[in-house]
């Protein structure tokens, strides 16, 4: 059967600024015209639920990696809601369960799943990143790791 | 966003019957025909398998939630695959993401799920039991379990 | 360094009966006095603290696995407490890190963590179980299931 | 029962520097003296080792939560090992189960477990860290992290 690739868009909650929270938006759209999967965390809030409105106005198909066990976190833009109830050990399923790992904004949590990404040597993607976590994310010397100046540069890294 | 219902199928892989797997079959078309969605444990063996060939001739999608992390074990008919890196403690995500879990024929992998289905309080439908597994999971007196006599029985119990 | 054994405890919480506290206190004292640790899930209720104390008394060390992530559940007889935040999934945590399992009664939680032991191959002694679950788990085949009639066979089993 | 501290010792396996091997040492030792137990990511390689073989001249006991489910990748200086099976989300049974996180040295695990501890509100303490890192993990203003410029430091830090 078909194999659509999942795309991981990982990025704060509530801490997510107004560009985050556009960049996701966008990149949501983009990644659900090109036919993938959209893979959040779930929940109803910041970067999570708006790359699911993206996937949604681009015609997409969600899936939710949900921290808690009974989905009251989940957000309506999930369609595939995966209830782990392990709290933030499910950020690991987020990133071994995506093809590609796109890090928009940043927060600790999102942090882990960077991290995680490069530990599990998947391809990331880094997108409205400060200096500083641009410089230390590039220190683990990952050859896998790209940092993208606009969102419209995302099509240009959708292969695995 | 519509969220579809989510069936969990569970039943043995390579321990599976004949008529473990033509159940499965049969019970996985009927759901997806239903136009719910299949879960399986999303390895290419038995139960797990069989139920998403249903699902494929019924028409409907796949999620596979697979002990792996690099979905080396993955059956070709899982559309969704969740890679959680987690062996055998993934049964636990099968049953909380389900709404119902269907235990099709038993072994040991299956026989923990529908424990932790009674344990998380879902509604369980069991069919190809023997007496001592239907008498055994009664015995905790779930009154949501119910002991299926033949595949047509799944659309009486499909509500949650 | 020394690796003592490491013996699982099992068994119900709040549904635990008088002759189930009582086998559990005995042989968590035995298991101890032989010099081994008691690992249970963790909570203050029936079999796990039952346990725990008798490893006290026999002058042992406990381990929890703590389904919580704040040890709110922790029994006050946990010396080493696990915080899992994984809900029931840490059951297979449970029987991974023992060397022995040992179901005392039986619940929908402790029938989950047997049923991972015989999936995951470990030895399992079964005491205070009724006839359809000693049938039950017989019919898996498992060459390391003994059922024992009283505590003191428990001194017989403790090799790996 | 007396709950001894636990003290969670992070940092990398084969890219550890000697430095980082001589302060996890270090480290382990001074923990082990005050009375607390040394919790790690238990495998034989790097920080983790070295932070045991500290513990153990200090006369502590360490705890270890592997990432294996059989613990053939462990350290001969746990004592005792957690075998979780769960490859990297254990990182996070890391984080919770420890009272205090110390992140000795960096790599992707360790930058995991770091931000993990920091999302979790955990006491994180840091030494052998370049400016990046260090500049990096303030960003997030946890108000319980601390950067420590030698080992020594570590004694004014084992408050919780």
């Amino acid at each position: 059967m078909e194999k659509k690739k999942i795309i991981g868009i990982m990025g704060p909650g509530s801490g997510a600024t107004e560009n985050d929270l556009k960049a996701a938006f966008k990149i949501g759209e983009i990644v659900a015209e090109k036919g993938f999967y959209v893979l959040t965390g779930g929940r109803a809030s910041g970067v999570m639920e708006a790359a699911m409105k993206g996937s949604k106005s681009g015609g997409g198909t969600t899936i939710g990696i949900l921290p808690s066990e009974d989905g009251k976190d989940l957000s309506d833009f999930v369609e595939i809601p995966i209830k782990t109830g392990m709290g933030s050990a499910r950020n690991n399923i987020n990133v071994l369960t995506a093809d590609i790992i796109i890090g928009i904004g940043i927060g600790p949590g999102t942090a882990s799943e960077i991290a995680l990404a490069i530990k599990a040597e998947k391809k990331v993607l880094l997108i409205n990143q400060r200096d500083d976590a641009i410089g230390f994310f590039k220190s683990f010397g990952h050859n896998k790791l790209f940092i993208l100046q606009n969102t419209e540069e995302i099509t240009d890294h959708l292969d695995t």
